[in-house]
C-alpha cells in the first residue's frame, strides 16, 4: 500500500474529473469477495478489484466505498472482526484502522453498504458504478438496481483517464514486477530438458513468483505449443527440436503485473526454420517498438509489426505479393491473429473490465475484422502509458485449413509451402515498456537476452 | 478421469438410491464456470465442481448435466467449439467426444440447460439441485426458481451416501496426493532457513504440487503464527527460537486431495518448551487414531485428542483439576478451539458444500458450544471414510485475554503460568487415514516423520 496521500490526492481528482463533466451524485466502489472453488470456505487466493486498489488501497475482502460528489466525502464500509474470526484469521486491523491508512475518518458496517446506494437511489440522487465481471457483483447490482443496471460512463472514462497514466510510484511497482518476471523466464530457459513436463516449468516459475511475496499475474502459457494464443494446458512433454513459449509475468505484493514472453528451442539450437521465424517475430517487436512514442496511434505500432512479419513470411516463401497490400487484405491474420500489445499496471491488461471500447479505442468502435478486433489497444499513447509489445507467428493448423478451403488470401498466400511448416509451432516475443516525452523506456534492467546466439548460449549453459 | 464405467456405474447407483427413496424427477447439475481475478477473461485456475466430476468426470468449464429418474436417461448439455475458441485454445473434443468418454450419448447446446430445467419444472416434474456456493450458482438457481430455491435433501444425502465410501481407484489418486504432500512438507522442513520469509516456502510447495500435474489442494498455512487456524499471510520473516507450522496438501490432476501437517523448530532443535508441546500433540495425534475404528463416532476420536491434550497441559502447569471434567466443560476449547479432523476426497473437506449438517452428522443438530461447534465430522465412521486426523495446541492471545477477562475455566485453566507463555505459537500434527475392517491404515508411505528426534535430524540435515 502506498501512503495515504496517494490515495486521498486520487480520490480528489476523481471527484474534480466528474464535477467538471458535470457529473453529480454518488460513486459507489464495490471491494470484491472470495470465490470458493469447490465449496463456499476453500477459496482462491482473494484478488481486490484492481479500482478499489486504486483508490483505497486496501486488500482485504468484503468492503465498499462510497465518494460523494456533492460533499466530497468518503465513507469506508468495514467489519471488525469478533473472536470467531480472529481465532481462525489471526488479529486484524479494525475498520477504523483500514479507513485510516486510506485517508478516509468516516466508516460504516459492510451490512450497510447496499442499503446506503439503496436510500441515495430513493431520494433521486445519481447512481455512479462499474461494470460487474464477476457473478457476486451481477448479484448485488440485481439487488439494488434490479435487471436494468447500467454502469456508469463518465465514471468509467474518469478513471481510466487516471489510471492509463502511470506515477513515479506504480513504475517502480512495475519495475520490480518485471525483474521477478526476468527471473522467471531466465530460469525456464535454464531448467527446461527433453522429457520434462509443461508443468515442472509453470511449477518453476510459481515458485520464483511466489516467492517474491506476489503470484503470477495471469495463469501462465507454458507450452509446446506456442501456436495455441491463450494455452493454459500444462500437460505435454517436452521433445527434441520443439520450440517452447513461454508467456508469464509476475503480481507483487501490491499488485501490480509485468508480462513477457520469451520462446527458445528444447534442444540447444534453433533449427534453420525456426531461427528464421524467430527472427522475424524479434524484428517485427523492434518495429512496433520504433513506432511507440507520443502521439502515435497504438494501431501503427500493430501495423509496424505486421508489415515486418509479413515481409519476413515473403523472403520464407509462404507469403507473397506485396506485403502492404497483403496486411490491407488481412492476409497476415493467417499468421497473427491477434493483436500486438494492451496496457498494463494494476490489471496485465489494464482497466480491461472498464472495457475495451473506452480503454483502447476513446469510445469509438473497433475494426471488426478477424484478427482486428482482438487488438486491445488502438488509440494514441501518451508518456506514462505502459503498454507491452508482443507480435507472434503462429502455425495454426485448424485456421490454416480453414482459410485455405475458403480460398481466402490465394493472391498472398503460398498454400503449398504453408501445407509443410504447417506443424512449426508458434513463436512470441514480449516486453514491457513506457511511453516517454520523446519515445519509449524499456521497463525492468538488464532485460533478457533476445538475440539467437543469446537465447542459444542461455539454452547451453 | 476414470474408465466411464466408473461414471455410469456411480449414475446408476445414484439413481437407483433416490429411487428407492421413493423421489421422482430429474436431477440437474451444474458445472462450475470460470471466475475472474480483476477482469473477466484474467480468470482463476479453473475447478470443476466435485460432484459434476464424481459422476460426469468432465474438467472443463460451462456445462450441465440432466438425470432423468424416471426414463434413467442422462443428458450432456455442452457447446462444440468454433474458430475463434479455437485460435485462443487450441482444438477441443466436441460436446459428443465429451460426453463419450462419461458414457453419455445424448448431448445439447448449453444454452439448451437452464430452459430443460425450467421446461421440467413447468410440466409438474420435481427438480433436484445441490446448493450453491459461487455467486454464479444462485444467479442460475435465481433465473430457474426466483428467490425461493431450495436444494434437494433426498439428492444431497443420496450423493453423501456414495462419496463418502472410497473406491479402490480413489483411494489410489488420494494416496498419490499424500504423496506429493509428503514431497512438500520434507522439502519445507530441509529449505526453511533463519530470514526467509514465509512466502518462500509457499514457493517451493507449489513448485512442487504443480510440478506433479496439480496444484494445493487449499491456500497454504505456512506460517511462524501456527497459533493462527487458517493464517493465509505468508509476509513474516523466519527467526530463532520459533515454531514453523506448515498446513498444506496437493491436489492431483484429476482433483483428489491430501492434506498434512507438520511443525518443526525454525532453529535446529526444539526449545524444552517446544518439546512438549509437540510431544504432547503428538501423543493426541495417535490417542485419535487409535480411536478410528468403523462403528466409533468422530466425536470420540475428536474427545480422545482433547482429553490427551488436557492431561498433556496439566503435567506441564498450564492446565489443573481433573482432564475428564475440564474436557467436559469445555476448556480445552481455550489451547484446542476446532475440530480434530474431516473426511478428504475430491475437496479436502470432502462435500462441504452439500452441508455438514449432512456430511457429518447425519442431518442431525451439532453441539453448539465454541470448539465443539467448529467439529465439522462428529458421525460414526464406516470402512471406506478417508478422514484426517490433525490435533493441536495454540496458544491465542486475543482468546486467552477473553477467556481470563470472563472469568471462564479457573477451575481448569492456571492463568498466572498461561501468561508466561501465551507467545509460544501453535503446533498441529495432520495426517491422513483411510478407515478399514478393524481400524484405520495411513495414507501414503513411507510416512513423514514425526518424531521429535526425526524431526531435528531433518532440520539439521
Amino acid at each position: 500500500m502506498f501512503a495515504k496521500s496517494s490515495y486521498i490526492n486520487r480520490r480528489q481528482a476523481l471527484v474534480s474529473l466528474l464535477r467538471a463533466s458535470g457529473s453529480s451524485g454518488i460513486l459507489a466502489f464495490a471491494g470484491n469477495a472470495e470465490c470458493g472453488m469447490s465449496y463456499r470456505d476453500n477459496s482462491y487466493k482473494f484478488r481486490q478489484d484492481s479500482s478499489f486498489l486504486y483508490f483505497f488501497g486496501i486488500d482485504q475482502p468484503d468492503l465498499g466505498a462510497i465518494l460523494d460528489l456533492e460533499s466530497g466525502e468518503s465513507v469506508l464500509y468495514a467489519d471488525d472482526a469478533g473472536i470467531d474470526t480472529i481465532v481462525w484469521t489471526g488479529s486484524l486491523p479494525t475498520a477504523h484502522e483500514l479507513a485510516e491508512l486510506s485517508g478516509i475518518s468516516k466508516t460504516a458496517g459492510f451490512a450497510l453498504f447496499e442499503g446506503a446506494i439503496v436510500s441515495a437511489k430513493a431520494s433521486g440522487r445519481k447512481i455512479h458504478c462499474l461494470p460487474a465481471y464477476r457473478a457476486e457483483h451481477e448479484l448485488r447490482y440485481q439487488r439494488i438496481f434490479g435487471p436494468s443496471f447500467e454502469p456508469s460512463v463518465p465514471l468509467i472514462k474518469a478513471i481510466i483517464q487516471l489510471r492509463e497514466l502511470k506515477s513515479a510510484e506504480e513504475i517502480c511497482e512495475i519495475e520490480l514486477a518485471v525483474a521477478t518476471a526476468h527471473e522467471m523466464h531466465l530460469s525456464a530457459a535454464r531448467v527446461a530438458r527433453m522429457g520434462m513436463k509443461e508443468s515442472q516449468i509453470v511449477g518453476k516459475i510459481s515458485e520464483i513468483a511466489q516467492s517474491a511475496g506476489g503470484d503470477l499475474s495471469f495463469p501462465a502459457i507454458a507450452t509446446i505449443h506456442g501456436e495455441t494464443l491463450h494455452n493454459h494446458f500444462h500437460g505435454n512433454e517436452l521433445k527434441e527440436g520443439q520450440l517452447f513459449l513461454l508467456d508469464s509475468g509476475a503480481e507483487t505484493a501490491s499488485h501490480y503485473a509485468s508480462d513477457l514472453t520469451t520462446t527458445f528451442p528444447i534442444s540447444r539450437k534453433f533449427t534453420a526454420f525456426q531461427r528464421d521465424m524467430y527472427e522475424i517475430t524479434r524484428s517485427a517487436h523492434f518495429k512496433g517498438v520504433e513506432a511507440l512514442k507520443p502521439g502515435n496511434a497504438f494501431l501503427n505500432v500493430h501495423l509496424a509489426s505486421c508489415l515486418e512479419i509479413a515481409e519476413g513470411l515473403k523472403s520464407m516463401g509462404i507469403m507473397k505479393g506485396s506485403a502492404q497490400d497483403a496486411v490491407a487484405a488481412g492476409a497476415h491474420t493467417l499468421f497473427f491473429p491477434c493483436g500486438t500489445g494492451h496496457m498494463m499496471g494494476l490489471d496485465v491488461h489494464d482497466m480491461e473490465n472498464l472495457g475495451e471500447l473506452y480503454v483502447g479505442y476513446e469510445g469509438k468502435p473497433r475494426d471488426p475484422r478477424f484478427g482486428f478486433k482482438s487488438l486491445r489497444l488502438a488509440k494514441a499513447v501518451q508518456p506514462g502509458f505502459v503498454v507491452t509489445v508482443e507480435p507472434g507467428i503462429y502455425f495454426i493448423p485448424d485456421l490454416i485449413d480453414l482459410r485455405e478451403s475458403e480460398g481466402a488470401f490465394k493472391d498472398f498466400v503460398n498454400y503449398d509451402k504453408l501445407r509443410t511448416v504447417r506443424s512449426q509451432g508458434g513463436c512470441r516475443l514480449e516486453e514491457d515498456y513506457l511511453v516517454s516525452q520523446d519515445g519509449s523506456r524499456l521497463l525492468g534492467a538488464p532485460g533478457y537476452p533476445l538475440s539467437v546466439t543469446e537465447v542459444e548460449d542461455l539454452r547451453g549453459s
